[in-house]
């Protein structure tokens, strides 16, 4: 009965390729070279999509649902306009796991004869097609979450977020990549390979939601679902010119997303949306999440509604040029520069923050990410004798050689309550609203390179929310040169070095948005995406 | 420099001795003897307290800011008439650690200056005398937590809950023992010795929080501040004939209660009131404390605010006869069967509930209380080789021999959500709104008996809000015998039966008070209070 690694492996990739529905899939040979970096505009040219389907995948789920509330648009061409731009999508960057193809067209249906009975919608998110990263379990589908030991693991049920989106009207339609252990800000494992950046096939998506980054940077869906313990949802929708948020802990539903280590707390990982095209959608997701009181099934959630906030230009936001460990790559510094004068000009109150303690915030979350020695993940790895792949045995070097005691971790989280209560008060003395600040040293990593977690890791463990858009620019071949300063510039220590020295010039990351990170305080979701929703505006150039 | 335990332990002995006022002391040859049980009403009899300040410590929190917001009390008098009454108690059951006399009259005496001066309460609790567990720091005195080895401890800052009570108007005048290992029912340490209950001085007056049951039972103060980790507000309030609060973690402030295991977070002590005359000063503490947004300092809350509900009989109470593992005893059966009736009578819709699981609920929250094989509290005793006190060796063998590995603990967490997330859904599918049930297997324990905690502690592994309030019944010494029935019962097994056999009549629980214990649904901290100040006003026979 034993089979090897590979065998058990390829289930996933069968179920990936049973799945695909065929008659989408674009011929090989008209296929983008496979050195041809930038495909993020071949939806267009592949010819597949009408002009219609082309539009429809631009459009926000806040216009979709309108759309569809007005009669103009129905759910089932929604889907499939999205359906056929993620067969695109796979065939480029690899993103998905599993086309949901057949159910997806089912429940469209379904909502348009609600829609044509009722003259209503079904919820806020009414025909919204949205993308699952993979390790949130579907009742009745495998779930692997990115190990080859549990590719034959079947959901007993639908995670409590899916059903409360889809109680909300959601329509699920294609399954998410992910990296092994779930713990790489990159997107590849040994089950359906590596996910691909849309807008430079030599860059990560970035990780561990990378499967949600391409799907939502190449518009396969405009909204969808990841999860974050150190910056899996962010740096995905950084490096893939999306939007994504990682709300505080406590606010959205865990129940059914399947990861190593349940009933470890001391450091929790986050649920919650990335969207393609508008922070008003990231609002939207959580909003038509939390009105549904998931506190009221899953008791451990904190029972506080979804405020209702107006944004407004009365408030002081503080740009982290540095986190004092790491030296931003100049594409980076470019956008919080340009960032600062809009803002500014736009008569927004904009300060510096000086960085408090960020080395320390690492050194207790990274202790915390394997209390136990990895044992949970090595026991899972060693049951199929899968590779370990390069980094996961980065990840895995930040735990402990030997298991923590438990009166070891309790003095973790001892350290992680004091950080957050004396950063929390920081905030407040220095009178500073939200932290406008990098996301990643760079505007993405190169394939297997992403190593640096702390722009966005020391928002975990600080349990701040913090919301990733993009700043309007790209990485550019001119203004991207290594200046005169940049090349004098003396590292920090060996970590700074290694960031630094990534940065070889804009060739090496051409092509790529560059995103920003607006961070604020614990439990001010509401407000966070507000502010954020109103510098995106802002530095856009959209009108309001 | 080495010395003994005695000689450690002597140094809170004379924090005692010294700090009590001389001036109030009754002659020693005017006090009850030692055989006296009942000594509730020896207060009147000692005629050291003027009837004015009988009639002020018979009054409500309540009531009291009342009075002094119409200038018809001044603080000091109040401060004053409680600081006499403690002194008697002191003198009666040993309830105190620590008198606060001289800051208190010089805090009671700015109240009145700032009333004086501008008509206007300080806040909410202006002028409230409030006892306080030992273990909860007030800066720059000793905080020992039971432990002989900490008998030099200077607290740095004032507990969080009590600097926010104190911002409310309050005055603190008096600290209150608790037992060694602060895990007994009972109240009994090597430092300051036991303290005994106000109605019956062969029983216990409770744990841990047993000082303040004894100070709110014998009107020492009108509120007190208590933890409670497996009913330690809850059996004090229900042995002393007083009311307690045992609200949903992460709603008060812990910052500052100090005990072995900080970071130890699979089960959470929580902070909370007692009161000596009402639900409503209950509902006034929490309501002073929370509108004042402690989690705005301590990050680790739930950013809650204190909803105000006005109570209304529209609800469904169900009434737990028994937990399905220990037999109550006779006159608390009586209390729920007289208030069953007079809740009906009252038009209240009452249905019997069946316990769900609470052994299983006993061994999880059991197994969390020392998951370091009680290594912390080990170390602490053998420190100075205080002699571990019988009820903290019954305490300590809950605890693994060994300590749990990680993995072990975050299991337990898993079991433990599991079973509160059943534990709601079943509520909500029976309809059941609040579960009226004992505190206790007895009304109070004897001495050193204090064994069975689960009619308790299910509430703190389940995380529901509990208050405990008197039925208005008390021991009756013929209505209490054994009957027939009661002689044919056969325990359901060895807990059962030790619990069941310690009632071998009325008479060993003779003049103590009957308690009951009203539950709601995780974080419906405001409708259980409301609902139990209903409940308590039928039961009591109060005219609304």
């Amino acid at each position: 009965m034993s089979s090897t690694w590979e065998q058990q492996a390829q289930t996933a990739k069968d179920i990936l390729q049973d799945s695909i529905p065929k008659q989408w899939l674009v011929p090989a040979h008209q296929l983008p070279s496979a050195d041809e970096k930038d495909i993020e505009g071949f939806a267009r040219k592949s010819g597949l999509l009408s002009e219609k389907e082309l539009a429809i995948t631009d459009l926000s789920a806040t216009s979709l649902v309108q759309e569809m509330g007005a009669g103009k648009l129905k759910a089932e061409e929604v889907v499939v306009a999205f359906l056929k731009r993620s067969v695109i999508g796979q065939q480029l960057v690899n993103f998905a796991t599993e086309f949901l193809t057949d159910r997806a067209i089912a429940r469209a249906k379904e909502l348009d004869e609600y829609f044509e009975r009722t003259g209503k919608l079904v919820g806020p998110l009414h025909g919204v097609p949205i993308s699952v990263k993979e390790h949130i379990g579907i009742k009745g589908l495998a779930c692997n979450a990115g190990y080859v030991a549990w590719v034959h693991d079947i959901a007993t049920e639908d995670a409590l977020l899916l059903q409360c989106l889809e109680k909300a009207g959601a329509v699920f339609h294609v399954r998410t990549n992910q990296p092994q252990s779930l713990m790489h800000l990159c997107c590849s494992n040994n089950l359906t390979g590596t996910t691909l950046n849309p807008y430079n096939r030599t860059l990560s998506p970035g990780g561990s939601s990378g499967g949600e980054g391409a799907s939502t940077g190449f518009k396969c869906a405009p909204l969808g679902v990841g999860t974050d313990i150190g910056g899996s949802i962010r740096a995905p929708a950084a490096f893939c010119g999306s939007y994504g948020f990682r709300p505080t802990a406590l606010r959205n539903p865990m129940a059914g997303a399947k990861a190593p280590e349940p009933g470890h707390e001391s450091i929790r990982g986050v649920i919650g949306p990335l969207a393609s095209q508008s922070v008003e959608d990231l609002d939207l997701f959580q909003r038509a999440v939390i009105d549904q009181a998931p506190w009221d099934t899953e008791t451990s959630l904190a029972p506080v509604p979804w405020k209702r906030v107006t944004p407004k230009k009365d408030m002081t936001v503080a740009i982290m040029w540095d986190d004092g460990c790491v030296r931003p790559h100049p594409p980076v510094t470019r956008a919080l520069k340009d960032a600062k004068s809009k803002l500014q000009a736009a008569g927004i109150n904009v300060v510096d923050w000086e960085p408090y303690k960020h080395k320390h915030g690492w050194d207790i979350i990274s202790a915390m990410y394997f209390p136990d020695g990895a044992a949970s993940q090595h026991t899972l790895i060693n049951e199929t004798g899968e590779p370990i792949l390069p980094l996961t045995a980065w990840a895995f070097a930040y735990s402990n050689p030997t298991p923590l005691t438990v009166a070891q971790a309790w003095s973790l989280n001892v350290q992680r309550d004091t950080y957050r209560d004396e950063y929390h008060a920081l905030m407040k003395s220095r009178g500073v609203d939200f932290i406008l600040c990098p996301t990643y040293p760079g505007v993405a990593s190169v394939l297997g390179e992403s190593e640096y977690w702390n722009y966005t890791a020391v928002w975990n463990i600080l349990d701040q929310p913090a919301a990733v858009f993009p700043s309007g620019l790209k990485v550019d071949l001119e203004l991207d040169r290594l200046s005169a300063e940049d090349e004098a510039y003396v590292p920090r220590g060996e970590v700074d070095e290694r960031e630094w020295k990534k940065y070889t010039g804009p060739e090496r990351y051409q092509g790529a948005p560059i995103a920003v990170q607006l961070v604020g305080k614990h439990f001010a979701d509401e407000e966070t995406l507000a502010a954020a929703g109103l510098v995106s505006g802002i530095l856009l150039g959209e009108k309001k």
